[in-house]
């Protein structure tokens, strides 16, 4: 079982490493690392690079592959290395998977026309330009096709997918590892439950969007 | 402001991102990784490297050190260039803090005796061997000493803390940014909620406690 997660600049950290730490726990899995040209790959901030074991032409038929999201989607959205190598491995993935903005890569790949999916809730409104249908929801699937809400809710997608993949002890083995038992400090953790002000002032802030 | 985030051989990726996804989007902080030697660092399944820009003699006066853990913390617990770093950078931080068992690194340097700390679950018991007091909780102040349980908690602690130096406002927003609404898929993730079998079988699989 091989799980293939995509690195491009200015990812976001929290989106590869919260499946990384979950469904990348699977028993026998191997998880590699792979971006356009391997080698150190900057993330959104600039302060942590992650390393790309992989080129992008080294790893063609992953079981699994993960896309994570970052501030500036629309640079990968645009490149056609990354597209046709998502088209590519998707041919024969068991799974398809993305986090925050990463629905948004794999939607300008063409691969979710017609479904269901998620995403960074300051994004959500792009997807039907692709024909997708956003969801409010914090973990999507339809079909293969497996989409997480914003940064942190590829924690709650590797589980959900581990526990479909090698069943439910297995995902709760790796949440106990992980202790993932979470006792946020705040409650502002979705639009609907931050200040609307916030949201607002939140929106108007990115200049992307 | 300047967090340093320290790396090591077989560090858990999670312990170190949780803090720097929250804690490093603190307006104006400048957050930079450092191990002994600068380069790629691998984590524990050897599978992800993070790159430390900076070696420890290069960051010397950090106003605020995380500790990341990791499965094998005797290794680092015995590193006299690691311990050293940090009682030396500890003499003039406003915080120091740790995840998961890093806390021990911070304990067998000496910075947790006469302190109550926390860890992850499985090493818990091995504080009180350095004078700390461990508690169940899931993330634990006392005084500038800030600790927390494995893994994902130092997603908690990175808000606590982000809310502790900015304010309630700027902990909600990177909040809101990082979509931490949790909504895990199991409730298996201490081992107060796991099933006990399981605690015991993760307890015997694991070869150092």
């Amino acid at each position: 079982m091989q799980i293939a997660v995509l690195l491009y600049d200015r990812f976001t950290a929290l989106d590869a490493v919260g499946p990384f730490e979950t469904l990348g726990r699977l028993p026998g899995a191997e998880v590699v690392f792979v971006a356009e040209r391997p080698g150190p790959v900057r993330g959104d901030s600039g302060q942590l690079a992650f390393v790309a074991d992989k080129g992008l032409d080294e790893v063609t038929r992953p079981d699994i592959v993960i896309v994570p999201g970052g501030p500036y989607p629309d640079v990968e959205m645009n490149n056609p290395a990354v597209l046709d190598w998502l088209r590519t491995v998707d041919a024969t993935t068991t799974w398809t998977a993305s986090v925050c903005t990463g629905s948004l890569l794999l939607a300008a790949a063409g691969l979710l026309d017609g479904r269901r999916a998620t995403g960074h809730w300051m994004f959500l409104d792009r997807l039907p330009e692709f024909g997708a249908e956003p969801t409010g929801e914090r973990v999507v699937l339809d079909g293969k096709y497996v989409t997480a809400a914003g940064v942190s809710a590829g924690i709650d997608m590797g589980l959900t997918l581990l526990g479909r993949i090698a069943g439910d002890d297995a995902a709760r083995a790796v949440q106990l590892m992980i202790e993932y038992d979470p006792q946020p400090p705040y409650d502002a953790g979705s639009p609907a439950k931050a200040p609307a002000e916030l949201v607002a002032r939140l929106r108007a802030s990115n200049p992307l969007v």
